[in-house]
């Protein structure tokens, strides 16, 4: 059995629960490497992959012996068989962030158990990344810095923010990502100031302020990366604000660690935005993996402690309604004593002429 | 107050709801055309949009005086706020088949009312286009048409899955698409036999079958398009399963038209298949809108009628396990009197020379 459901296994074992139906299929991926549609049943007698007629061939293709997963094909089941998985089995683990109310009633009914929330288990072991995990999201931030380096040398006077962000996606996957890790955002000028805005045909001109948040896939793996640049000159207003932006991911990442306490560093940082007088628009950053956003959050909240070798981005950002917007976000590895940033892109030299280029 | 709004308040009037918590954001962007993240409250008083902070300057940007919509900031709310929209209700709608049950308890927890599913309402009533739906469908089958006339001439010895898939998305995108309905299927010879391959670095060689499933996006609407290519030959055994698909694609369009009952014409098509001892590996089809997998589902299981002005994909295939698969898929628009394909791309001229190509 592989050591990941070995693992869910002993977890399940101290809490009392006697299995879990698995049905996100991030988690599923991670327990079993299988992409296919379908759910995993750890159940007492063996580990069970239910998929349908669409998938079975090429799920029966990947699984081996040494995976001790058996895989069904809807199809050829029977009530018999949804109560048999537990049989005799009463508190069962599921995942109640991903089940849908109406799946849950079924799960219910199909197998015939007492359904137990989770709280998300497998999200929370999914924080810490192996060595294998920690080469594919620095490969991917790999792509992200190339990616940008190409951005700045594409830049012209008249492209549209969708061109842009179609110019960017291209590229990562020409080299080397699997795919893109979200929806590539690209903002210029007064669109800057959303910080979720969906790239226009707004067209680049001089003077302009432009944000770009971009990540890669790569082996299933995610990047997240954004800078902003200003186009041959960079005004007062944006000038204070990029300073304050940057000195505020800057204290973030001199104090992250293992073991550190993420609710009291945010804290202050919130407690800095307020002081300036600025809104805090969204969370300082999260997570990064399979998905782009996972635990943990950067929040003032709750008490919640870094772990070693979880991958996170760190994003503080400004927003001055109607006028723009800054953020700076890079992808960082936490060790033991210290922080490291997987993007090697700089965050200096970030005015660019266009004059020459038209 | 738009019109479907409207529509929604008469039809839970009818169900006996006081209101509706609108979770699914399909659903959200249909009932008010926001593509912000957020839930649409109906309630008794009013019409609320609950988003965050860094969504409620493009909400707010986006909402008129006619809409009768309020949007409300997250940051500013409170408990009372909550409590207050359905203040002495008792039975407020929720979306069963989205909602997770941990979201389902937060619900019940910060809403105070006691929540019934509403089993699809929207859903359902999607499933009619209007005339600016059906005009934005149409575009979207045309992009398709135009992209598989240039699959034809880009295809050469040597290609891989990935980068044919990469050049029809590039190309959609290029010419008019804002996206693309799904990931693009692109498979080779043996990789057909799987309904849902994902593209691989296969070749492309003399006497492969190729299988091509694709889709546009436009203005937030699908299309949904399958052909296959034999390149330099086509083989007896393809030919005869061609046809077989082909014969079974004609079969149902004929019988399809406004109030006709889905499931007989679907069982008899699973009766062909079983004569032919042909597995039966997924729907014959289903409806398309806004999102690529709609209602209805072609399926024998219930009864279920042809609705004027759905748009549905009809897509028979049969698939040798290992072997080779063959998908024929069209959009197809459901009138009074008939079903019209809005696909133009034919079938007939399948065989692919490329003898001179390279």
């Amino acid at each position: 059995m592989n050591i990941r459901i070995k693992w869910l296994r002993d977890q399940l074992k101290s809490m009392e629960l006697e299995g879990m139906i698995v049905s996100n299929p991030v988690n599923v991926k991670y327990l079993t490497g299988l992409e296919e549609e379908g759910t995993l049943i750890v159940a007492p007698k063996e580990n069970v992959f239910i998929t349908d007629s669409r998938y079975i061939e090429s799920v029966n293709n990947k699984l081996t012996i040494d995976d001790e997963i058996v895989a069904y094909d809807m199809r050829n089941m029977s009530k018999y068989d949804y109560e048999g998985f537990f049989m005799s089995c009463h508190d069962i683990g599921f995942e109640e962030k991903y089940v849908t109310y109406e799946v849950y009633k079924r799960y219910l009914q199909i197998y015939q158990v007492n359904l137990v929330e989770t709280e998300g288990i497998i999200e929370n072991h999914r924080i810490v990344k192996d060595e294998e995990e920690i080469g594919y999201i620095k490969k991917a931030c790999e792509i992200t810095d190339c990616a940008f380096e190409h951005i700045k040398k594409v830049l012209k006077y008249g492209i549209t923010e969708r061109e842009l962000s179609f110019e960017i996606e291209k590229f990562m996957i020409e080299n080397g990502a699997d795919g893109v890790a979200f929806d590539t955002i690209v903002a210029f000028g007064e669109n800057t100031s959303m910080p979720h805005a969906v790239p226009t045909n707004r067209k680049l001109q001089s003077g302009d302020i432009i944000q770009i948040d971009m990540g890669a896939q790569y082996k299933g793996y995610c990047s997240d990366f954004s800078r902003v640049l200003f186009i041959d000159e960079m005004k007062k207003e944006y000038e204070e604000v990029y300073d304050f932006v940057l000195e505020e991911q800057r204290k973030i990442v001199d104090s992250f660690k293992n073991g550190v306490n993420i609710k009291p560093i945010i804290k202050d940082r919130e407690t800095d935005y307020h002081l300036k007088n600025f809104n805090v628009m969204h969370s300082f950053g999260h997570g990064v993996g399979m998905e782009i956003h996972e635990e943990p959050i950067l929040s003032s909240k709750m008490d919640s402690f870094l772990k070693e070798n979880a991958m996170i981005a760190i994003e503080p950002g400004v927003y001055k309604s109607g006028r723009f917007g800054i953020r700076i976000e890079d992808t960082y590895h936490i060790t033991k004593n210290s922080c490291i940033n997987l993007a090697k892109s700089g965050k200096n030299d970030i005015i660019l002429s266009l004059k020459d280029r038209n």
